[in-house]
């Protein structure tokens, strides 16, 4: 089996599963429990809390652990949202988010936040000049994700930032496909919020984290909470969050080596497909080195996904996290692409482990699939 | 090392860190993904449904797996309350209900649903004719722990679900505590819905179910969400699920045994305790097999359990979800113990492995700390 499909979930690395073991064999107990047991599993998770930090050149006070990207998205919206509520209700985001923020801005609106969508550029990228335009008075939230997992396209995140310098509104981004890819600096950036997941980078499912900057005031979303300062309930998961770690250092430590293997990769697997059959969606360099989305002309991506998987190989007709819609995604509508064009796309994402004669392969079924 | 706070929390079971290495390895793809790997996944999770249904005497279509206890106490309560507001907004609990319950409630009420709670016996059962008179027209739902774990008292489930029978309100109990200890039918004891969670199981951590009966209306907490029929975003952690399942499999097989041995440790460690220096809290039989809550006469709970600490021995001194905070349990105060009598609480919580050994030397460590 060829596994393309990275962007959705990775396999966890021998060194996360390792680390998951050791600390579930270690340090079991709970850390809010005052005993030694509970004190063993405090000391490991403010010590995940450090790695973290590192990794993002932020503070580890900002650090909390959540249960995945989708919670960490959806609880520092909430969470950000309700500790700003009384200097606006307005909160701007762009089309190509994850499911789970407009999921939490879904939540927000019923509760009488008001949400604008900027606009978007042919390339993929996200428009300053509209985003100027949205910023009003009551503004107090802007999240644009680092990268979408259907495009690839990366966005101006410090341009963003210097935009929003002197505005009140906050800025979150999911960084959730970008982390442990493309640097990402929260203090360069002056980035107030992000979210990661640790499935995408080789570290267990069920885990990720959520960065607030010290300073910054959020309100809890359930009332009562003791566990991280109240921003989410439940056990810490001091395993999974020690298996994100071991995974996420690893990956950090390789990110230099490995990006410039994937932009190659990535520029010459889009040299072996047909050009009349194939096209790309977004930005050709400004986009994530190990992704490409792509544009089957006259097929369905779906049925370019289903095919390559009767023939050992995975790939990805667009989110995972939306395999229920049969809709075109916002975020090519967004660029310009008609439904007909969008409904082409399928996306191809490569892991540590992917080798050229995999994607030597790729391509041939792809050709072939296309009758080139 | 002695620990004895397995209510917190356990260690994971060689079985259930085997599944969890197992699964990681060869079911890694995202379930919602219609390729192969996903496939697999998602085959796996249905088997898993099957597994926790058939252990609840349930429908594998009432399984929703989360991220925990916490996860699944808040998202049962919030979608139930959700799916029944047209028909009333008043819910009914208890005093000892873990903290994670309030804080669903809380968020309830911070909603316009209203909260009653239930009154107790001193034995540290609920008050079944205060039950009875607290259920109006509008009342929707009724949440009550199966046992708490301060109390440790086991609540007569099969008794509240008749008296529900003929009234509209819905039945939820957190099952947390007794799960694969106390065998728990949601047929037989009228149940509706339940929650519970897996590092209680020796499983992993971050992981739980929640069950709603089919045919219960219940709305999603957040719009959109294509997972698990929209009850929780975010991939589903099939190691973890499988992990989970491996170890209440396991624990289940292993139920009735077990409860024999705890009982008889349990009566046995009781009668070392200097009746002088140690009362038990709630009911003697009706209770967890594996677990005392004890009373320091004149002396802090919180002391005995630092003391206990220093001489290797892990005991609680109450739940691990509010050692932030100082005020007396609640639940001991609706028994009728004053704040002082009610500071004295510690807990002693067995598991598979404990041995009559490790309770001599805690019951000698314990009167010792008492000059007995």
């Amino acid at each position: 089996m060829i596994y393309l499909d990275h962007c959705a979930t990775t396999p966890m690395s021998a060194a996360a599963l390792d680390g998951y073991r050791q600390a579930a064999e270690r340090f079991f107990g709970n850390e809010q429990s005052l005993h030694g047991h509970g004190e063993e599993a405090s000391h490991l998770a403010g010590h995940c809390r450090k790695q973290l930090a590192a990794i993002i050149n932020g503070s580890e006070e900002g650090i909390y652990f959540t249960s995945g990207g989708s919670d960490s998205n959806i609880t520092t919206l909430l969470s950000l949202a309700y500790g700003r509520k009384d200097h606006g209700r307005h909160i701007v985001t762009s089309p190509f988010e994850h499911p789970s923020i407009g999921q939490g801005l879904g939540r927000l609106k019923e509760e009488g936040f008001t949400v604008s969508v900027v606009d978007v550029h042919r390339n993929g990228e996200i428009c300053l000049d509209s985003l100027t335009s949205l910023l009003h008075a009551d503004t107090i939230l802007v999240t644009i994700c680092h990268a979408s997992s259907e495009t690839g396209v990366l966005q101006p995140l410090a341009d963003i930032g210097a935009l929003l310098h002197n505005h009140q509104a906050l800025l979150h981004s999911d960084c959730v496909q970008t982390f442990t890819t493309i640097p990402i600096d929260v203090t360069a950036a002056g980035l107030d919020a992000l979210s990661l997941s640790a499935h995408k980078v080789q570290g267990p499912k069920n885990t990720g984290a959520a960065y607030i900057a010290p300073g910054i005031n959020w309100q809890a979303v359930y009332p009562g909470v003791v566990h991280q300062h109240g921003f989410k309930p439940g056990t810490l998961d001091i395993p999974g969050i020690a298996s994100f770690m071991e995974a996420a250092v690893e990956a950090a430590n390789a990110m230099d080596e490995l990006q410039d293997r994937w932009r190659s990769m990535q520029q010459w697997l889009l040299a072996q497909l047909h050009p009349g059959a194939y096209r790309l969606f977004g930005d050709r360099y400004q986009r994530l080195p190990h992704h490409l989305a792509l544009r089957a002309v006259d097929r369905e991506g779906q049925w370019i996904m289903l095919e390559c998987s009767r023939r050992g190989i995975t790939i990805s007709p667009g989110s995972a996290c939306k395999t229920s819609s049969s809709a075109p995604p916002d975020s090519l509508l967004a660029m310009g692409y008609t439904a007909d064009e969008a409904h082409g796309l399928f996306r191809i994402s490569f892991g540590r482990d992917t080798t050229y004669a995999e994607l030597r392969e790729t391509a041939s079924v792809l050709n072939q699939l296309a009758g080139k």
